[in-house]
């Protein structure tokens, strides 16, 4: 299948990989192929620069977010959360018409010690807080900026390096979870899901339901700081 | 040992219930002990009146909030999240000076269909919002509004019924999590947990690890929807 992976970070990068090795034909956007091209620093995650990854993965192509969505039959967003609507909405609008979107961006916003009034200290800085929650989501805010695209919310709720290689964290018996109102968008995250290797995913329904898988994140820091970075899933057990 | 629970919803039920068949000493705290026991309707969330459990379990007792908190040698906060610091703080000093309290609400705040921009629908009504959270805890609240008390964050991932009773979910085999301040108050939520059943406690680090925990609450949701309300508990597969 055609797939476009939307972002140049590390996550986007796992899946580009992973999915390219599944035999799919793969193109990564980014805003300007040049600049990503030219970078030499790491970025500010401290991932190293796209073009040494990309002379060592001779089957990827790196578009602009427009050609790379255009020539996608399936999107993956990878786009930071704090701009993730403002960079789909700014495409044209056939690239994601009728498509599926899958989305595993959190909304972070990073904050400083003095922006918080209550800092939460990790090893790393102050834990970001979130610009939409609660009561709304990102992925719900995606879904209404592009009324004609099909957003599922997957992915989010681990590393991932860990969601396109479930089996690599203990048993390989752990779950995945999408939420999305448009059925057979599901079943096509699911089916790449499947393709990843995993054998629980749960369908938690209505897009509304991506409020929690994104406030999963604060969850997902703690436990990630309690087993010092160690990789983790999480299964339902029932 | 000397326990008090306060508060007398379900969650709390299942809490003395279960402290009192394993041996403790339970007094359970009301706001007004007379209106408690006179009360002939289920509450808002459906559970019967405390008059017919108290009967049921002849080994309870029935307090105030300040009697049975100077009662308990460790206390289970079992008021709902809306009036938890209110009532915790208007309790004399030394009903809770120097003790573990254990903490499980959820700063819940219901909403009707038009409170809410994007109303999140359930079978039983609006999804609640959360008074507290992202940047601050309810537990966190607490701990700052009663600095000689030593809060531990636990119980709050998971229905109380299944909380004082792992083994009744699949394997038994899934996590339970503590978070908080003082170490030797963790101990103590632990060893409860262990008598509960508990095998695999995680312990989250400081109290702001509550955040993670609280804001989990729409997760739970969303997978206790997609479950039919079928009970579940959550595994960290590392």
């Amino acid at each position: 299948m055609k797939i476009a992976i939307l972002g140049t970070g590390a996550g986007a990068r796992c899946h580009a990989t992973a999915l390219a090795g599944l035999g799919h034909d793969v193109t990564v956007g980014t805003r300007d192929p040049g600049a990503t091209l030219a970078r030499t620093e790491p970025d500010m995650m401290g991932t190293p620069p796209f073009a040494g990854f990309l002379a060592d993965h001779p089957g990827l192509a790196l578009a602009t977010f427009a050609d790379a969505a255009a020539a996608g039959e399936v999107v993956v967003n990878g786009i930071d959360g704090a701009n993730a609507v403002a960079a789909l909405t700014a495409l044209p609008g056939p690239a994601l018409a009728g498509k599926t979107l899958i989305d595993y961006a959190v909304p972070y916003v990073y904050q400083q010690e003095g922006d918080a009034e209550h800092p939460w200290p990790t090893p790393w800085g102050v834990m970001p807080r979130l610009a939409t929650l609660d009561t709304d989501s990102l992925a719900e805010q995606i879904q209404r900026a592009l009324p004609a695209t099909k957003v599922v919310k997957a992915f989010v709720t681990q590393e991932q390096q860990t969601v396109v290689a479930p089996n690599t964290v203990g048993s390989g018996d752990h779950t995945m979870f999408v939420a999305g109102d448009h059925p057979d968008a599901k079943e096509t995250a699911t089916a790449l899901l499947r393709a990843y290797g995993w054998r629980d995913i749960l369908d938690l329904g209505s897009l509304h339901a991506a409020r929690g898988m994104e406030m999963y994140a604060h969850f997902h820091m703690a436990v990630n700081l309690a087993l010092g970075g160690r990789p983790f899933g999480v299964k339902i057990v029932r």
